[in-house]
This record gives structure tokens, C-alpha cells and sequence, in this order.
């Protein structure tokens, strides 16, 4: 499976929701970036190039770190202004999480401020109860569940993991966490790892449990990893099963070269599929909190 | 200088306000503990009894840490409750963050959630502009403020610490960084350390900066640690200033022996002022929401 493919696939059709809308160029994204190394210089150039595609106007801005807190105040102040994204991370502390819900929810793409994930962990669907408004989910594990329901491990069914095992090694607020949650929302049973040990997530709640990584893996038809560090141990063939579903959204591949190599379902990266779920959050963003019809 | 003595005199002045506003053992606090060990259990039951003897109905909770969440969304719905206080660390990592947020504003004695932060950092010092409604600051920086305030390096003036240098080892969203826009907004140079390095704070607003430990040590009035590990190099009588006040707030004690047993201006531990500035907070928060007249 090509996630790039898959991903224009669903940016194409927000193009084609934002021209039924009649609004095409008229929203308008601004995207900061306080980073100066080329890598996320070019993915910053590269989301602009896209939203561009899809008919959203996106200005990129280049900010100092110490100056990014007063520009998403004025951002969330300006009306001109439909949807803010941040290029993290920025300080690499508790900070970012400061500055992450320091953007204005009706103007939060990645849908990562505490507004969206309440919803998210209350199962809130609707803003302010308005069926006309749909929750927004965080585009991240949005990105991971659309890219697993591709690959035909979601059944046709309300409930469409029931009976299957997923192990996350990643338990961060924005992605691991409300991963998490939305898997066992749909019927998974979720054993979540981070430094601070297991915990199990079953039908959306968690619960302390005692589980090894070997068991763990053992058990999982799917298993997610985004651990940011070269220190983890390397996911290999022998821990899993044969049919396993392996997906990584860290920037360190978290899957030994046995797995990579072979011609299993493996999933590298999610990053043009957050793309286009960032997209599809800038739509629903528009149509709840900037249309007027 | 004795912390909990001049932590008795601010909670006794507290207990004057809540006589004068005719509404002893009215006020409500939920205090949620997730925690089984000893010593944080007694620093619950001690927090009881201080609200206790000031004229608060202080309610103490033992909750699973998984239970957490739910308990404060129902203590937030509760109108009997006027305010929430939670112990952290819970799980000692992004989630603690989430859960702090989650605290209702109007009911957030620690004034730690993003409402009250992003007060303090934009300098509004009213809530909806009512000059009736002050502003809560976060607990312990507060406390911090007050009890270099009694030491006399404050001066009596509208900057009270112009021409002063701090340094700061901890620039947390909870307690560092807002204690280094407090202290620079009274008129100090603050240099700010954590393990990504130095920052200086003037006028409120942060900088970025290179100087080594040993620079800033050498040129600071007042030094403020909260470090929480045995791997921090402890401050040694040798690189401070001979007539340095010195404050750790860290649950180790962040300075060598050598300044700790001396006859300097040394305050090994801010939790009874603490204490004495989430009851001020309370009464203001009762004031502010949950009082009619």
C-alpha cells in the first residue's frame, strides 16, 4: 500500500467538497514554523504545495521560537484567518503543549488543543450538541486509523475491530493516547506502551495492566510504533505474527530491516496522509465555526 | 527565616477575608489523590487540616489514577464544589498536563490550567475586564514571590526588584516559566535554566542567551532551584555570592551542604506557603465565581 497514494485520494476528495462548497481559494490556512533546519523547512514547503493543490490558500510563516506565542494570538485574532497549523516540535518541553492549546479550537487543524481531545475522550461527536457540526479528530491518529482501514483490517460493522489485538508503543497526548482510544472505539482491544510501562485500552477506557512487550506482540494484529528515539529496541519478525499489520509514525524506523525488507504490510510513514487529514479538518473547520450559509 | 511561620500569617489573614465575607465553612474544596504513597498521602491529610483551621470544608479523595479523569469532570459539574486541588505528579508525563487542564477555571485553586497561565503571561490581571474580579496566579510561584518578599530584597516600589539578578534552575510550564515573568515583571534579570539551556526573561518577556552556569551564578542577587533528580550538580557555596538568598523548591535539595548548614538566607521548601497561596486562591476564586452578592 502507497500512504502517499491513498493520501491524495482523500485530499482530492476535500477538493471536491470545497468546490461543491463554492468556496474554492477563499479559505485561508497560515502555517509557522519556528525551525531552521532543511528537513522541516521542506515538509513545511511540501504541506503548502499541497493544501495550494487542493484550492486552500496556505502562507507559511517563519517565526522565532521566543516570537510564536504572540503570532498565534494574532492569528487566532484575525478574522481573515480560517485555520492555524504549528510546526512541533518547537521548545521540546511541557511549552509546546502550551503553545498547542494557545491556538483558537475554531482555528485548530491538527484538532490537538484540549477542546478536541476532550471531545475525543468524552466521545462528544457534535460541537455544542449541533448535528450539523461535526467533533474534529486529531489528524495524526485520524491519519493511522484511515491508513489501517484501508488495508482491510476494519471490517464492514459498527464495531469493526472487534476480535483484533493492536500494541502502540507511543502513548503521547497528541497521537499514542487518543490512538488509543479511537481503536478501541471501534472494537480493539489496545495494549498502549510508553517509559512508564503497559496499559490496556478496552472499549475507549483504560486500565492498568501487566503485560509484557513479548506477550504483547505476541497477541497483536497490528502493531504501531512512533518512538522518536534510536535507544528503542528494534521491532523483528520473530516477536510477531506472521500476518501482522506493522505501521510507523515516528521519524526513527521502530521495526528491524527483517520487516521492512519483506513483503509484509508495512506502513513507514504517516505524514501526507496527516496531511490530508489536516486538510479534511480545515473543511470541517470552516463549514462549523466560518460559513455562513 | 521560617516559611510555615510566615505561611501561618498569610492563612490566618485569609481567615479574616472569609469571616469579613460572612461565609466560614461555607467554601468547598475536592482535593483528588492518586497516589498510595506515604509521604504524599500525609502531605494530603496535612493540606486537609490547614483548610480546616482557616474555615474551608476540604473533602479529601483517594482515586485510581485511571478514575482521575471522570472525577474531575464530576467535581467540575458539582455546584457544591467551589474548588478542585489535585496532587501531581499522576503519571508523570503529558497526561498530568491534560488533567491540570481539565480542571475548571472558575473552580482551579492551583490556578495551574491554561486559563489562568495565559493571563499571567499576556499581563491581564482581571477576569472579563471587571475590576471587582482579580486574577489568580499559579500557587507556587506565588508563594515564591512572597517569601523572597519578606526576606527584603523586594523594595518598596513599583518595580521592587530593579537592578537584581535571578537565577532560576527549572523552567516548567507550572512553576519556572511563570515564576520568571513574575520575577522580571517586578524589575529582576532572570536567567532561566533547564536541560535545553539557558533563557533570560526581562520586562516579562523571554530572550534567547548563552551563558554558562557559572556566569549566571556568579551574577545573581537571588538563586531559585527546582530540580527534581539526584543527578543535578548541587550549587556549591563557591560559586554563589556571599550575600546570595538562596530558595529550592525541589522535593532534593538542590544546594550543597555547605549552604544549607551555613548562616546564609537559605529556604529549603516552599509547600506550607504553598498551602497558604491556594487558600488565598480559593477565596478569590469564591469571590470571582461561586458569591452572589
Amino acid at each position: 500500500m502507497n500512504p502517499a497514494a491513498v493520501a491524495n485520494r482523500f485530499s482530492e476528495a476535500a477538493r471536491v467538497d470545497i468546490d461543491d462548497l463554492g468556496v474554492l481559494g477563499k479559505i485561508r490556512v497560515r502555517g509557522m514554523i519556528a525551525n531552521h533546519d532543511r528537513p522541516s523547512l521542506e515538509y513545511a514547503e511540501a504541506t503548502q504545495r499541497k493544501f495550494a493543490q487542493i484550492g486552500i490558500h496556505y502562507e507559511l510563516l517563519q517565526v522565532e521560537r521566543l516570537a510564536l506565542e504572540t503570532a498565534i494570538i494574532e492569528a487566532n485574532d484575525d478574522p481573515e484567518i480560517h485555520g492555524i497549523f504549528i510546526y512541533f516540535p518547537v521548545f521540546h518541553n511541557e511549552q509546546d503543549s502550551y503553545l498547542r492549546n494557545l491556538v483558537d479550537y475554531r482555528k485548530d487543524i491538527e484538532a490537538g488543543s484540549i477542546y478536541w481531545t476532550r471531545k475525543l475522550y468524552n466521545n462528544d461527536r457534535l460541537v455544542d450538541g449541533d448535528p450539523s457540526r461535526k467533533a474534529l479528530l486529531p489528524c495524526t491518529p485520524l491519519a493511522i486509523v484511515k491508513l489501517l482501514g484501508e488495508i482491510g483490517v476494519y471490517a464492514k460493522d459498527n464495531q469493526p475491530l472487534t476480535g483484533r489485538t493492536v500494541t502502540i508503543f507511543n502513548r503521547s497526548e497528541v497521537i499514542g493516547r487518543p490512538l488509543a482510544i479511537m481503536l478501541s472505539n471501534d472494537g480493539a482491544k489496545v495494549y498502549s506502551f510508553d517509559v512508564n510501562g503497559p496499559m490496556l485500552f478496552v472499549d475507549a477506557r483504560p486500565e492498568e495492566i501487566n503485560i509484557s512487550r513479548t506477550q504483547a506482540l505476541e497477541e497483536s494484529d497490528i502493531v504501531v510504533t512512533g518512538v522518536p528515539s534510536a535507544d528503542f529496541e528494534k521491532i523483528t519478525a520473530g516477536e510477531i505474527r506472521p500476518d501482522c499489520v506493522c505501521l510507523n509514525f515516528s521519524s526513527y524506523s521502530n521495526f528491524d530491516e527483517d520487516i521492512t525488507h519483506r513483503n509484509r504490510i508495512y506502513i513507514p510513514k504517516v505524514g501526507p496522509m496527516t496531511v490530508a487529514m489536516c486538510i479534511r479538518n480545515t473543511l470541517r473547520l470552516y463549514r462549523n465555526f466560518h460559513h455562513d450559509s
